[in-house]
């Protein structure tokens, strides 16, 4: 009903996840009415970021170069690696600014449900990691879902036997929020994972 | 701190209305996911709409011609005009389908307290082309805000010393919905405007 043209924009947007026809008509309207220059930027970047973009080599993130910055930054400390899902997980945790070692993007979990075994996401790579590059320490840093949980378990499991600490970060209820709002499921948790402070 | 051509994507999907960090952050990621073809297409579509849509002569609907689909169609009641405030507005009566008149799109409401004043909006061109087209009615069908009301007045207003009858859509309980969840300025609407049905 909509002029070809605008069609067309509509079924592009609907095609992203979380975008559905109202919003997709939505933002096709919006475009129109932006400045050409900001247009033809946005065309040039959905076409720039899908050539030039790859994966980094040693640790799965986002990169436009083979090894990523945060891998060839010598001012990290390249014996540390903290494991995460996904490279957005990469990019929180850099926002945080307290960590100074490397990652390693697992690009996904566990997850026997949806047919996704360890060999489906980057486990076997992060054990030759730290099997070739004598790490020290793997902080493993997953969301505290099931397969969260299950995909902690068996890379800890993995390198039971290599000379390297892993841990896990703390799960708990966040800091300023308000008791009430906390799921039961978390408030469980923090209770069976109390810290002893008459020390 | 993401590699500077996601960087890029990123802000062009913050420039869209409604679209905070977070989900700029997701769209631009999930564009890296989708097929070499799909984002062609899409960056086609973005600049191939922006530059054929205009404004259509007669009515002020998006089209690819000088004159829209709507005003171009011999089999639409030209005498009878629905005033809409926006073109997605027309494309609604076009999915409904009961209607076979055209449209005139305001292209906006009046609304005092941003500025937005008669001479604003298509106020004038509606008057011309009832006029000059010897229209036989103009139905109003825009929103029930102040604004609406404030438009729909104006209008109506204008056009009492010609011949043409002008009408205003229904507002009232929508169908099927449930009256606990009706808000009370519409029950109180639909109260005062109820129709005698004993006749």
């Amino acid at each position: 009903m909509y002029p070809k043209s605008i069609q067309n924009l509509i079924e592009c947007f609907r095609k992203f996840p979380g975008i559905g026809e109202k919003t997709a008509e939505r933002l096709a309207l919006a475009s129109l009415e932006m400045e050409k220059d900001t247009i033809d930027l946005f065309a040039q970047s959905l076409i720039d970021s899908h050539i030039k973009i790859k994966r980094c080599k040693v640790c799965n993130h986002l990169t436009e170069s083979d090894i990523c910055s945060i891998c060839s930054n010598e001012n990290r400390d390249q014996k540390v690696i903290c494991v995460v899902e996904e490279p957005k997980n990469v990019i929180l945790f850099e926002k945080v600014g307290s960590y100074n070692g490397v990652y390693h993007v697992l690009e996904g979990l566990i997850s026997p449900l949806d047919g996704i075994g360890p060999d489906d996401i980057q486990i076997k790579s992060l054990v030759k990691r730290v099997q070739e590059k004598n790490i020290k320490e793997v902080i493993i840093a997953v969301k505290p879902s099931i397969e969260g949980e299950t995909t902690t378990l068996y890379i800890s499991k993995l390198l039971k036997d290599q000379k390297v600490v892993v841990s896990k970060i703390a799960h708990g209820i966040p800091l300023g929020s308000d008791m009430d709002y906390v799921d039961f499921l978390t408030l469980e948790l923090a209770l069976s994972e109390r810290k002893n402070i008459s020390d």
